[in-house]
């Protein structure tokens, strides 16, 4: 289908639906007696038990299993600010992958605020109902601030996908695509186009992993570096963490000049031809905006890319989040983790990684349809 | 069963089933194209047409069916402060009530603060993901306070089910229970015993139903009444609106002579034989206190008590919310009501005595397995 026809598809499927999920009791009530099991009086005795220990919520009812994902509708999908409401379907749409792919029960809550407080007051609120919470759809430089102080408050896993989620799949790609060109990445220069929620989350997540890795990152005004004078603070940390290697002022060709690999999470059409020319030999590209990548896959392949991965799910090595989170949740919840680190990413991003098997270019990422995927990935956190 | 062997099946019920209910998908993604219909990118374009237009959010996503049932689990049955944790047993019960008997996706959220302005902002950010809120377990006075801003500041329903769940099941029976004995309402002297959550809302109610009710509410203190200096402004209120007749200070024995209907939300054993002696011919009485009853039923028949309705459910008569709150919301979510009038409630009463048909003393209230009461109540408030 064509990008019209998915559209109408999707509109026509919606309306159908009217809810891509449902509650399902696991009980049914056929009597008097079912009733006293399931709800008062039998449930008194269920509730006292969990106020004197409370972590017995996680086991008499669903909180163990239950997630919650929340947005502001501040950055849904590559539309941006576009309402709380309008960020449903997608939340309901992770919501169904959760439960296919990990037997997770995901519950969306798209919040009338945008003001950071109030969203981090809100989600800590409600964590005595879940067992994690996945953060979604929400603009940065926010979403940092927002992401960092509910993990310094709850004792429940706390993870911003459109961030980690995409950096931990990013990282898997890559760890095939080196292996595909005979590199390492700690012996690689990496430019990085685009320094928001994805960006920040991936540089941060390479360095951790390959602490040799060269990084440049490019924002709209050019590289990323200390003489420039309009830095947000966020970029400003890259540079005092030392995840950046020192730069100077310049654009993206100065940037790519012996750059092995270019990681674009900006906008589409950025990356021409002539551009990759710069490159090394062999040049792995992710061009990761949607729905028109930075590259397109002939052109790149015109251009002498060697690995080309996109977000798109109709070109091979497509980069989707979903890969991720179902798997990874998964074995949070089940390993009673509190707190994502960047070891559990890494053992995440290397189960996707090693899913694959004998990568090629046209394969350094698995399909979400890899019956073995999301339990590798729930695996990987439990060791 | 008795009450060890009750508490001791739900126990084990509960560690079997780990949680009540499930999030179920309505659509299984099979391939790569329905991924792309359910998830990214098909589902760009249902967001796009609620970002123009959110109520169509009704329409695509299951927000339109589905209900937040929010606790800060600060009056759990009648156990007390005992925590959010320990309310989401009761809340996942509720849910499985609201799927069963009204087809309503319905998501426990025990947050974990009891400061009535952060509950409402909470509660007030959550409500783009929901088509109506029950408020449920919350302490009084601080319920009262909640309940009015959230209905002030939300346009969709908001309802305190402690408060008017108990209020609507309360009328109900006492439409019926005036019938067997040959009364009206509005000629008779109700005595009410609690003036917390449910007593103030049956009161209210009751007075609504029929102005020209005679209502004594008595507290811990006795009867309240202007000479007494150390009311509550939610009791002084009842006064200065003219719910409550005009009274001086007085125990329970002064409040009952002449009283036609006693109702107790209080405390067991509370209304002793010798008090119904006071009370007019063929009292009736309302003992709601739970697990004991203010008067337990062989008690009450020796004294001459007409009707007898508890809140339990191995005796006749049980009021119990559940009768209520799922063909309630039914109704609310289905007529796309925004705010819960009195006429809602008092038609919601109505349809509830009106399955009872031909009532009895002991049958004034139906069995909340009644296949018609659900859909009777969701049907009064579509009229």
């Amino acid at each position: 289908m064509n990008h019209e026809n998915i559209s109408q598809a999707a509109i026509d499927l919606h309306r159908k639906l009217r809810g891509k999920i449902r509650i399902q009791p696991t009980k049914k009530i056929e009597n008097v007696e079912d009733l006293s099991l399931v709800y008062t009086p039998g449930v008194g005795k269920v509730s006292l038990l969990i106020a004197e220990n409370p972590s017995l919520a996680d086991e008499f009812t669903w909180r163990k299993n239950a997630v919650a994902i929340v947005s502001d509708g501040t950055a849904v999908l590559g539309l941006g600010d576009i309402g709380p409401e309008a960020s449903l379907p997608v939340l309901e749409g992770k919501s169904v992958i959760f439960k296919q792919f990990a037997n997770i029960d995901a519950v969306p809550l798209a919040l009338a605020t945008k003001d950071p407080d109030e969203i981090i007051r809100a989600v800590a609120a409600l964590a005595p109902s879940f067992g994690a919470i996945q953060l979604e759809d929400i603009s940065a430089p926010r979403c940092f601030q927002i992401e960092r102080e509910l993990m310094d408050r709850l004792d429940i896993p706390v993870l911003h996908d459109d961030q980690h989620g995409t950096a931990i799949v990013v990282l898997a790609g890559l760890m095939n695509a080196v292996r595909v060109t005979d590199r390492t990445l700690d012996a690689s220069k990496v430019v990085v186009s685009g320094v928001g929620a994805a960006g920040v989350a991936i540089m941060r997540l390479l360095k951790s992993y390959a602490p040799g890795v060269t990084l440049v990152a490019l924002d709209s005004k050019g590289v990323v570096c200390s003489d420039r004078d309009d830095l947000t603070p966020e970029k400003r940390v890259l540079i005092d963490d030392g995840v950046l290697a020192p730069a100077t002022k310049g654009d993206l060709a100065s940037a790519l000049a012996g750059a092995d690999i270019f990681i674009g999470v900006s906008k589409g059409g950025l990356l021409t031809p002539e551009l990759v020319r710069f490159m090394n030999e062999k040049p792995i590209v992710f061009a990761l905006a949607n729905p028109v990548p930075e590259i397109m896959p002939e052109e790149a392949k015109a251009a002498g890319v060697a690995v080309l991965a996109t977000g798109r799910s109709d070109f091979p090595n497509q980069v989707n989040n979903a890969l991720c989170y179902p798997g990874l949740f998964r074995g949070m919840l089940d390993a009673g983790v509190k707190r994502v680190t960047d070891e559990i990413k890494i053992g995440a991003a290397r189960a996707i990684a090693e899913v694959v098997g004998e990568p090629s270019p046209e394969h350094v990422i698995p399909s979400i349809f890899d019956e073995r995927l999301h339990k590798a990935v729930a695996e990987s956190v439990k060791e």
